[in-house]
């Protein structure tokens, strides 16, 4: 066996992190503060991420478009819990062309704005509505810690925004993209989440409700996966969206905002990743199978390439690795890294043996198999590694979520990490002490009947049970 | 007949384009200067752009990345020409977070400078050349005199990025992708272009040799719609991207660059585009066939949802038009704004008589066909389609491309529009004089050998048959 590549994560989770990150050759820092250069392993699994959840977001009825990444700043003022919330993290063009600009430009952190701007503009029927755009660009946040993929000053995501006519059209709205969120990680990332609502400290700036998705990393800090807000008539009001009803009445529109971003990608590393590099769900792995040809010989070449061939065949995402001046050891601990779900060995050896060598990344059992049926016990593997990867992250999560009902407990066990179902009384102020005291945050609201114990934080008569947790 | 929606080519080219853009609902302007909202239909035309160049730029063994938006200023002054031909037109990000920054940004007007950056740490040896990456991104040139698609202060494109181990390597590269750009134009977007070296007066700022596709559009003017930069050490040198060859010696690599962008929309438009609106290639047609549904129906429906099923399952992009409380009359003129290729009409009168009435878009021809058969008719008719729209565009800069000798008569034709071949000394100085007093440039360069006659512009020794026009 080779020796450890990575800083093991159990010594130091952070390094691990960034030794994953520059090691699988997913990303590195950009020269300006907080950016990111995304390589093209890491982009290939952001491609397909986008395509699955394009589609997703296609057959809710949504279409895409582009809106301009320059905003003027008269735009972001217009709602005022937007602007405040949004002002400490912007990045501002005040010069064009060799000029100094009339009036400064925005990078846009979030569309909101302009594109409720131009909803005025649309919306004017209650036939127009309901309306549903979906973005995929680029935002930029002023980042004073960041982490690659998951606090980077500019970042790419997708970013979704409809308008409808009544605000209980907006809460199905901000629900059901929840629930696209949700299915996407679950199927797609592998990665099991609970979806609630946020608690009012934690939400979009400028909206009435938040839901959320959150993750569980194996280092026992939580992370936000994406967000669906319901904006209510808050910036139909601001930017003025009326339309006229079927009986001739002029009434404010409601709208909803909803995304994600590669922060996912940082979520996808940290809940399946292990001391020996990446682990992929197949469903987002740029290669789902690598056939390692081991030498450097025509009729192992051939055969490589025919497994190749019949997994393609199959709809696999195979790719052979004719490296065979690099070593073995080299070019297997390359494809752990980097996470590849299933692996096939051939070489001089197999071929004479008539049986190939199959590497599972996710539990890393290996088995011989007849080269004639390698392909088929490769493609059948991919559904069971990605079932397997789910599972093992839904496990994670709920053994690591544990009730707690006294304060002083929990403030001691909250280090040790994890999630914790606490009772919560809905009071603003008991956020503050909370994450003062303790450094955790009300991930999410996950019931919404009273529960019996009273509140967690303040002792006071309860109104929801909710998820606590450090967080990225 | 409807009246016309759209002020006539033939009055007023600019009101007619403007009119296209907004009444196919194409785009529209955005809210700071010289930026631009795509909409839902413009921007469905791009993805389909971009998944077929896709397909084409990955084919050649580039891999697609992402570069952050924000460059450092000292990146930029690191290529002399280059800075010195983008500084006019940068936007500057002087304020992060609340604060001044200590050195200015600017959005990337093109990404030379930082990927150059890090090609020179990810190459070390002959072994890891080339290298190819390419980018789907925004950038942002200041623009003062803005049209949509053609000239925006922000724009989407892709740019490629590769380094070679030897100059011919990279001269090769930027032949091969300037192949690869004809191929999209022709094939996918049914533009007849022009290949072939730009002149140093139009070359890129920091390139040894330029390489552009151009086209004519209707109203007689030049397009430029892709460029290919062979750079060749120029970059290597001003960010030390060294390699070592295989005998050991250290040596500067070679680069590439090569884009297209939104700006094709606007070609696309002007190419195809005739009174009655857009004309989409099929290849990048959103809606491919449009089955209109004439009347409120159950029979009607069910006939006109089996036509679009049949289109489906034979891979046609197609869609049911069942907004049978809008006019008929509204309904097809807003297909043909939209440019929709073929338009299938089912109406009770069709069902009872079995027969459905079949739309062209290119010529407008109709023709009455039996409902059994008219997915299998429209189907059949895109490739027609996809050709002769190649062909007109072909036929088109043909019959518009005219020689010239004599400068006078030239510089009172070229205001009739067109492209003109002539002989270039290739002295610099005449390019200035060309402009100035013609308004016209040197597109491309079409033939390297020396022509018969001497320069139409100064009368010297001529090195190179030209194509010269007036362009946007």
């Amino acid at each position: 066996m080779a020796k450890a590549v990575l800083t093991p994560q159990a010594e130091d989770f952070p390094a691990w992190y960034q030794d994953v990150i520059a090691r699988a050759e997913l990303a590195e820092s950009g020269p300006a503060r907080g950016s990111m250069v995304i390589r093209p392993w890491g982009y290939a699994v952001w491609e397909l991420m986008q395509a699955d959840m394009d589609r997703r977001i296609k057959a809710t009825g949504a279409q895409n478009v582009a809106f301009p990444m320059l905003i003027p700043m008269s735009f972001l003022e217009k709602e005022k819990q937007h602007v405040e919330g949004f002002s400490p993290e912007l990045a501002v063009v005040t010069h064009g062309g060799g000029e100094e600009l009339a009036e400064p430009l925005a990078l846009r952190p979030t569309s909101e704005t302009v594109i409720n701007h131009y909803f005025a503009k649309w919306v004017q029927s209650h036939r127009d509505l309901p309306l549903a755009l979906n973005l995929w660009n680029n935002v930029v946040r002023w980042e004073l810690r960041p982490r690659l993929f998951l606090r980077t000053t500019e970042f790419l995501w997708q970013e979704g925004h409809t308008a409808h006519a009544t605000y209980e059209d907006a809460v199905e709205e901000t629900r059901r993209m929840l629930g696209v969120y949700r299915r996407f990680m679950e199927e797609s990332l592998a990665i099991s989440v609970v979806a609630g609502e946020k608690s009012p400290g934690e939400r979009f700036a400028g909206a009435d409700h938040t839901f959320t998705c959150e993750a569980l990393m194996r280092d026992g800090k939580a992370l936000q996966m994406g967000t669906s807000h319901n904006l209510g008539h808050n910036f139909a009001r601001a930017f003025g969206i009326q339309y006229l009803d079927p009986a001739g009445e002029r009434r404010h529109a409601a709208t909803t905002s909803w995304g994600t971003s590669t922060r996912m990608i940082g979520g996808l590393i940290m809940v399946h990743g292990d001391d020996h590099g990446l682990r992929l769900p197949p469903a987002i792995a740029p290669h789902q199978v690598v056939v390692l040809q081991l030498d450097e010989d025509a009729e192992v070449a051939g055969s490589a390439r025919r497994i190749e061939a019949e997994l393609r065949g199959a709809g696999v995402r195979a790719h052979v690795d004719d490296r065979t001046h690099t070593s073995f050891g080299r070019r297997s601990v390359d494809w752990e890294l980097k996470g590849v779900p299933v692996r096939i060995e051939v070489g001089a050896r197999e071929v004479a043996s008539g049986r190939a060598t199959l590497v599972r990344r996710d539990d890393r059992s290996k088995s011989a198999v007849p080269l004639a049926g390698v392909a088929g016990a490769a493609a059948g593997l991919l559904a069971e590694i990605q079932q397997a990867l789910l599972e093992q992250s839904r496990r994670f999560r709920e053994e690591h979520t544990q009730p707690v009902t006294d304060f002083d407990e929990f403030a001691q066990r909250v280090g040790g990490g994890g999630l914790f179902l606490a009772a919560w009384s809905g009071a603003e102020e008991s956020e503050r002490v909370l994450g003062e005291r303790t450094g955790a945050t009300i991930r999410c609201i996950v019931d919404a009947e009273p529960p019996a114990s009273t509140c967690l934080i303040t002792g006071e008569p309860a109104r929801h049970t909710v998820l606590i947790g450090r967080a990225y």
